[in-house]
């Protein structure tokens, strides 16, 4: 059994781990902490887990998290870099669901997340935890960044078009894409109320939003230019679903005489044909949230809905696939195990 | 014109007042406050209100609320005793969407609402704000207390059959009420997040809440019986609604054996004939809270789902007839306008 | 592996069982049978179980249902009674999620569910498939009629009460109910739309719902009291949740002073003490329907709001507990298998 | 006073027209017909409506449409067009809400609806019923083609960037938009079932969209093009919103050089200065759907979130301006009011 722990385990992220992992049966979850809620049954806060999670959140110090296997960083920006050099010198793999893993830029880290980087050395080895994209190198990872809920539709849906080079103008790239609620975390705050955000529709971020960077540090390296090269360039547009879970990313790409030609449909089979988590729908598809809700399945469509233009239609559940199912993948590959354990739920639908 | 000031606009109550007001043939909103967000434009805060609402936040120092002819009190519990002396020796009337002037019992006042009462001769003189019942002492009134949104259904749903003495076991009624999450106001909390809320159903306040004793003194004042007095009692259960607006009032009373003999069909009928605001349909209806939305107009239908019971249900809009209509519903009682000037918007369905 | 088949599997019961069948350890499904559908790939309806479903439906004819060990009808009410007979002639068991084998009384059949009963002799050998109250004739049964949502919520809630003599006035009880929109199944109608039934809320069923008889029925069998004894009854009132899932209902019993007297909650914790799907919890809670998500559990909360009243909060998940997941329950029992295989998913939330 | 008759008010624009016009104090409201519903009175249907409203629907024959002076289809689609002659030579004015007097190209409206057009003369006279862009034409109107709920958000959103020549590449403009599910009407569906729509989220229309041939027949209009010119041309992707009102529109349009030096904001704001429903926003600002749920209002917002690519926010109500209010704004005009009147609802927020 692999002997987990999570650090900070109060939010979406934390409980969808904890469904989860309580779930997977290779896998005992040792220690959650959260300095806040210590001593409170973590089936307290989430009655949802009542009989199936046993555990107390912990302080830090009484965790023990240096005895565990694999340890999940489920908390605020900046908190897995502070405390990953210790667990990697005891042998602890880490993954983190935060962003201190992501950008490889240190100063792009800092513009967009208010803080310095506190260990490039380790950022620099860390691998981003993108299965589809990465496998070989999450297996032997010890540090992962896992992905933005957004930058995994992104990245997933563009990435047959950018692989084959001269396909699509990269440099005019456009993602229009829409989360539901839990995207934004379980924080109280005034426009993630219920009487806020449902029965509405809006953009936000529309000056910027930290997984723009991040997007766009990844389509380059899938494209294999240079990171920062002008060559590719998306720009990403977040919007506010009134649902709980789901992402629908609208992606356009504008095509190359080349690209025109090209078999898009057939394009895309053959490229996720081996992934089990990817599926590619018939032409003529639009897949819906609700389709992956509570699995780790991304749903993919290609259309072109002009002759000189692709469009892209990829879903996800933000929490599982976009977040800690993700990480779960990860945690496989890192351990050795079929990549699909414990995560092959059937999406619930209605 | 009537010259209005609103303390304390920022919540659901305050922008429900505004949309109200803003639209009123007699009012001129003179002044609106909020220390917090003294400067910011109102529709800063609420775009709805872009071209139509056209002050700023002020601090209650700027706002020369004593010029006012009404001011109305949208604020935190406790807020509009502190400043209803002074206010009523400058001849302003006060009408207060708090709980300040709710409860006679000043010790039932602290015990519920955690402070002392600190003006028990203004909260004697003050007059519950439920026109249906008490029109005449309204006209008249300084100082309202505008009832709290679940006490207004459930009294106006009991009303007609606690007015005939001896139809109904009144010491064993049931209030089993829903609310959309606004009546929640517009606080962080993590409760009322879309991603909590939504998708959910549940009872809450099951150890006691505020509007249970605000119910149970005013069911006492309609059926004529002394305050505290056992002759009626009512058990009050409130559920949350995953919706913005709305209160669904489902209410139950054991019928007596003359009670069983009373069309109470016709007595409901009767009871309501000439009340603008509050509509009595025909019998076998269940009337549905999206029928009232942003309306001040409540809805109820009368029935037996057994020989030896009465059934009631009652919806109105949480914000409107259950807050801020009916204190505009008031503030024309009080300053001798018909009573339903500016409160005739037809309910927005769907 | 237990071969079984579906019947009319193109509503929501039918996909909730298709999302647990396939996840079973234990079962091979081998048909699934739509008229109107046949030949559609079960995914191509319900993109949630692309990969994971293979079947297409089919004619019943071309089902060989007769080969199958069990056979579930979720399908209109009737149907189940018209193909019982030849399939218990082959040795198939039969597990009805309609009403065909609920209501004992055949003429109460005929007058709620507008048909006569085609087999009164089956009707009489079914078992009520409600294994917490019936589970040792469940193992033997042939036929099971599964029952209603409402009715699971409600038995689960009253029972620890009425089977103890003399606790409460069993002749007036409440059921005040709420169940989320999936249980009018996946029908083509206007008062389902989302334009209708989103951001409102409303009682239905006003003047009798078919679930009422079939709680009194089984209601009356719990307390140990003759069919149709007026010594127990419960009046029901559902209502509608503008959510996807869940049922809540809040339950009234007037308790008798030896009632009054009792501990309800070491009552309840004792009543369902081995129960692996019904969690009682602690004194002073409030069960959400969110916290049994998509799961086969029920939470139940007991109090008294008043020294002469009990209230029970009763949750669980309609499509699950109440509908599908308690008919592979019941396979299980059926089938000799632990009770809980393939059903211990933990809920989704949020 | 101006007579209205209503042709078909069963379906939502029918009631949110009656909501309007009952508050309209230029209108008496003098038929409305339904041959389904003949004799039922519209509060039986609506009962946001009762005490308002107190018409029943008529046959057609009955409702004496000729002595109207406006006669509103709130119709399928292909009923204005059979009964305009008529009504056109009794001197009535006719404003059709459905798609018949939209589409200019007989041929394209053939294929988009399935019907051959009756009366082709009558569609050259008909004015496209956009204010903001025909203003003068729907003053001296007879027949009017209210302008489809999506178009109007995309065209005043792409106006004032076409209007200036040589700002963008108006050769491939994207319109990624959104709308409520009250926009798929008050039709038994599957797929606007709360249990289907809600807490999802999807593309539709993806292999094309009726309204796509719509928008760029008036988007060639509004940049001085000729009929199918490809100098213009929009991608048009719907999207389905979880919520009952509201329509967002994300458009994107690459820029010229010279658009790339243009002041977009001041553009806009000159551009709408003196409309009296449309509302630029501040620079930077994310409009949403629920600052003008229930008016007549629009609110855009400009960005360039690249150098070369503009992105315009549109919202509004799909039922008020993208139907119904548009077309009361329109009879305004016809009948020589001025054009607010009626119209000035504040948007109801929460």
């Amino acid at each position: 059994m692999i002997k987990v722990g999570i650090v900070g385990g109060t939010g979406y992220t934390g409980v969808e781990l904890l469904r989860l992992l309580s779930q997977h049966p290779q896998v005992k979850i040792t220690a959650i902490t959260s300095r806040k809620e210590a001593g409170m049954p973590v089936s307290d806060m989430y009655p949802s887990l009542r009989g199936r999670v046993d555990l107390a959140f912990t302080t830090p110090d009484e965790a023990r998290l240096n005895e565990c296997d694999v340890v999940f960083f489920a908390t605020p920006h900046g908190v897995a870099m502070a405390q990953a050099r210790e667990l990697l010198a005891d042998g602890v793999k880490i993954i983190d669901l935060a962003a201190d893993f992501r950008l490889k830029d240190t100063a792009e880290f800092e513009r967009w997340y208010g803080m310095p980087h506190s260990c490039p050395d380790l950022l620099a080895e860390a691998v981003y935890g993108l299965p589809e994209l990465h496998r070989e190198a999450i297996r032997k990872a010890r540090i992962v960044g896992n992905p933005g809920c957004y930058p995994t539709s992104v990245q997933l849906g563009f990435a047959p078009l950018l692989k084959t080079p001269g396909l699509v103008d990269a440099a005019h790239l456009i993602a229009n894409c829409a989360s539901g609620v839990s995207g934004a975390g379980r924080k109280a705050e005034v426009h993630t109320l219920l009487a806020e955000a449902s029965d509405n529709f809006k953009a936000y971020g529309v000056k910027g939003h930290r997984h723009g960077p991040e997007i766009n540090q990844q389509l380059r390296v899938i494209a294999g230019v240079a990171p920062g090269s002008a060559a590719v360039h998306c720009v990403f547009v977040p919007h506010l679903i009134p649902a709980i879970r789901g992402i629908h990313s609208t992606l356009y790409a504008r095509l190359t005489p080349s690209g025109q030609q090209a078999d898009l449909q057939a394009l895309f089979e053959a490229h996720y044909r081996d992934e089990p988590f990817v599926d590619v729908m018939p032409a003529g598809s639009a897949p819906e949230t609700r389709s992956v809700r509570a699995s780790n399945f991304v749903r993919i469509a290609v259309h072109k809905p002009a002759p000189d233009l692709a469009m892209v239609l990829v879903v996800e559940d933000n929490l599982t696939k976009g977040a800690s199912g993700q990480a779960v993948q990860c945690m496989n590959l890192m351990c050795g195990l079929d990549e699909t354990t414990g995560l092959l739920q059937v999406p619930v639908l209605p």
